[in-house]
């Protein structure tokens, strides 16, 4: 069961009225909510910047499927690092794009060496790492 | 059909030197494909910066299954804004956390505001948003 | 004078251990404080996003003394944009190289335009621009 | 003396085109010189993710003057790492509000450690650190 502990944080009144603005803007029906998120998102980003830590990432890719090959060689690839793919989407932007989606898990530097892979791949046009820890430990 | 020119590029030996070390790392096996991969990513930075341009993201969303609700409303998030919504994949990450990733299409600007919509969901624990160009004009 | 408010915001202890380890390596003493530099630098980021938001940078230029009339040309370009340079700094990096730090003033989208022509300057070899607002408005 | 290699690229009309026009906007008038620049900062960027490179940081810190003691804390903070601090510059933006901007050099790791204890000091409102390799071995 979740243990909920509550703190008192004092802050300029302007300062809060520019908070509350803002989230209000976003969507938040909650500041605490909104305090959270900034928490856990300081919180992932520290975690992110160790080589070690475990996660989880969203590689885009944007190609050319007239290119010779290439989705073997991004199959290929996947299956080479099999224990890191998780899975895969494919969406077709235009006549001649693609926009592949390929999560993949293990610690922050293999992925990364596996995203270099995937973005040396010639007919790759753009690729896009977005790493995120797998929330595990945040509650 | 495309054309391709060949430009000279005159610089530093020792900088070529390093280039070279650096794209074999990564797994270049040719020069020219990893100086057209930094101009293309040069040239859709720039596009990304103007908030009407057109995109494709990836929102990484990781969230408590447990919560309540929140798949349903994550779901007609994306109804609400169906125009923009092309695909969404689903991954179990441990017994509690799921990573949802949904893909977007739309103006940068439009994008963003969907994207800070599904943050505020309460249960979301984490959000990344990935934003690329559609490749349509970088050959 | 400053009107200071107390607000409650609940969290999973947990959640809040781990924010308390964080703070506390990064050297806080004051979880208020803490919360509060999160929330001013979020704040700060959504104004900095807006082309005609009033700001300041440090754009940082690594260049070789050597190079023909680097260092007047870079003046050059201040006085060309008086309005907006505030000050500059020089540091001897080693017997080549220098770092220029430049103070500039004004809004977003003209501080990144005089940033860009002191990027491209012949002999500079690295530049970074950093941006922030002028805290005017963050109690 | 430097020795200077000439290379080919092949690439698309099209791309070499939307180039020419970006690198254009920007203010370069040498194409060679645009595409070093993009070398430099991939090599750059690529090195300071290595927590030993040595590098120079740039910390600017926006604070209220009327912040009892931040001045002499700064002070303090810089002597306390004196090896790494090379020198400071001090900006009155507002009635309240100064930028002081701190040049800070050593590894990454270290250069890090020190811009977070500025970060957490009372009165310090926004803080962000520029970090750039010191271009020693970019010719």
């Amino acid at each position: 069961m979740k243990q909920v502990e509550r703190i008192g944080v004092s802050l300029d009144k302007k300062l809060l009225a520019m908070f509350d603005q803002l989230i209000a803007r976003q969507g938040y029906t909650n500041r605490s909510e909104a305090i959270r998120d900034l928490i856990r998102d300081r919180l992932s980003q520290e975690e992110l910047a160790k080589p070690t830590t475990q996660a989880v990432a969203a590689v885009c890719v944007v190609y050319d499927h007239h290119s010779t090959r290439l989705s073997e060689k991004l199959v290929g690839l996947q299956h080479g690092h099999l224990l890191k793919t998780v899975a895969s989407m494919h969406v077709h932007l235009d006549r001649d794009n693609c926009l592949e989606v390929i999560i993949l898990r293990g610690k922050v530097k293999e992925i990364k060496k596996v995203a270099d892979k995937i973005t040396c791949l010639k007919g790759v046009k753009l690729s896009r790492v977005n790493i995120t820890t797998t929330g595990e430990k945040l509650a």
